[in-house]
């Protein structure tokens, strides 16, 4: 039998590599760069190529799918989000779609914690004021850098998804007393219960009416909902300036979600205390001019929620699985239905 | 009855003034200014004083109470240290000495958990990527800006006290596997066990048998001891090298366990992966060319661990509480065995 063409559009970790090169029935043809995958070297290699293992920044489309020709059975992304998959271009063809939905959960739920305290304790302009040589002239008084203290707040969650879930389960040991969430449906419980915490807390966690009453009753709002027609902007000038003025907004999910510019204007006239960004609208494409870095309760990071060495194993070595899987008509780790 | 003199030598929360001024036999003088009190305006205004309520920038030894004379029955301490004051003054002439050693355990605790996921996931260096401008020309690699995870770590603590454990505490919660610590007594269980968690925990949390272990075996160190002769310097060269290549350090204790230069040291050579720390040795004197402040992975804030709204006005709502329980007999909130 010849062997089974799979294109690889990252170098990955090596163990997932590895994984893949044991497979007697494939043969591999990788992307060596350490820069993003060029557009031109995937449609001419995906020729007759029976899998695909790609991530976020490579399309996959009904362009790349005829570029393959009949041979393709799988694409497997490397990737919580699949926007960048034509499900319709798989669909028609019954390639199956591989992802890896789940790995990330525990490092973007670390950091959206890191996130909200960096945002109530001001870690940011703290940072800059050590960083530019301002601590030797910072003379100690009783409210020097404070911020509120997380003990004892409400934390509400725009999205009530598995990493939500996750940061909330962080959130109760800091000694919050409520949690509030919101998601497409007001007011009814949420039936993802993926800790076993909504049925059964130390805490109330309850679902909110409306965004007014997230934002009006939370000391800290964690974003961490899809991004649809629905939720973009809805952290806009209304929600912003109806959320307390010692509260923080952090955001974990998705850029649009949050007006940058109603942002701007809520940190300046200080309707909230601070934020922690790891996405922004318009992201990579944030000039060092842009006006919300010089919010300086303001921390923003470059997307780096999954991050961690541990989870970019996971999910290299997962995307390997599902690919193999696809090819032999096993069951995948995680597969969308298309 | 004449009324009697309390010194206050801070502007503190309002709510703690209150609570002074609605004492009838109390008579209040105030330090005005937002600048650490004068000495010379300290040791004038003492004269005749009954009570003084004072910070850590305030010296209390011979001097000062002599300067109050045989009137003075009380210092409170706005502070959780009191090497600040002498306390063979306060003994030979009975003076009582309340300070407050509890109050800022939580904020605290949260500060250490945000320097440990800060160090881990590079966050200093993130954040300034994003400043400098950089992040449009970053383009996404899978090892971009990675760090180890602190799911499965073993956290160890330099001393295991109060804040240390309300650290595990939350810790426990991020799915760490292992807790380790040291004190004076190694090897054997730690007495105080504040949260019932040495007792009984989800994980194994062990008494290491010295430093070495500690060093060792834990992909987190946090430091949390008191500075004695025994612990200056113990986090040096040794105990770095001894580290995990992918370990962090955290002091959130007091700056010279730490020797800074050694830090420096271990972190340009990538023994150590990288570290968070709230206090560093002469501080406030860091100046911008200090070599810590050239190490892309330490992340150095200006001493805000207490520093929360919340804290700071229970700190100074305690002292207040000490200083009345002082002058009329009673029974502190939390008073130092002379």
């Amino acid at each position: 039998m010849a062997k089974q063409k799979v294109v690889v559009t990252r170098k990955f970790a090596e163990s997932a590599h590895k994984l893949l090169s044991q497979e007697p029935d494939i043969e591999t043809i990788q992307w060596e760069s350490d820069r993003p995958c060029d557009r031109a070297w995937l449609l001419e290699n995906a020729k007759n190529a029976s899998g695909i293992i790609l991530t976020l920044s490579d399309k996959c489309d009904e362009e790349l799918v005829s570029a393959a020709g009949p041979s393709l059975k799988v694409i497997a992304s490397v990737s919580v989000g699949t926007d960048h998959v034509s499900r319709d271009a798989l669909k028609k063809r019954s390639i199956r779609l591989g992802y890896t939905p789940n790995c990330l959960t525990d490092a973007v739920a670390d950091l959206s914690i890191m996130l909200t305290l960096m945002a109530q304790r001001r870690a940011g302009e703290a940072m800059q004021a050590v960083l530019k040589g301002d601590w030797p002239n910072m003379p100690w008084t009783p409210f020097l850098m404070t911020g509120p203290q997380i003990t004892g707040s409400t934390v509400g969650f725009l999205g009530f998804g598995r990493i939500a879930q996750a940061t909330l389960k962080r959130f109760i040991s800091f000694g919050i007393k409520r949690a509030l969430y919101l998601t497409s449906t007001p007011g009814k419980p949420s039936k993802a219960d993926y800790y076993g915490m909504v049925k059964e807390s130390p805490i109330p966690i309850e679902s909110a009416q409306g965004w007014e009453q997230l934002a009006s009753e939370s000391d800290v709002i964690i974003v961490g909902c899809n991004l649809t027609p629905d939720t973009k902007h809805l952290v806009g000038t209304e929600f912003l300036f109806k959320m307390k003025k010692t509260g923080v907004l952090v955001n974990i999910a998705r850029g649009p979600v949050v007006d940058t510019a109603a942002l701007v204007k809520a940190l300046e006239e200080e309707e909230i205390f601070g934020a922690g960004l790891d996405v922004i609208e318009n992201e990579p494409n944030i000039e060092k001019d842009h006006p919300i870095l010089r919010q300086p309760r303001c921390v923003v990071l470059p997307h780096v929620g999954s991050a961690t060495i541990e989870t970019r194993v996971q999910m290299a070595e997962e995307s390997v699985k599902n690919l193999i899987a696809g090819l032999k008509g096993d069951v995948m780790v995680n597969e969308v239905e298309l």
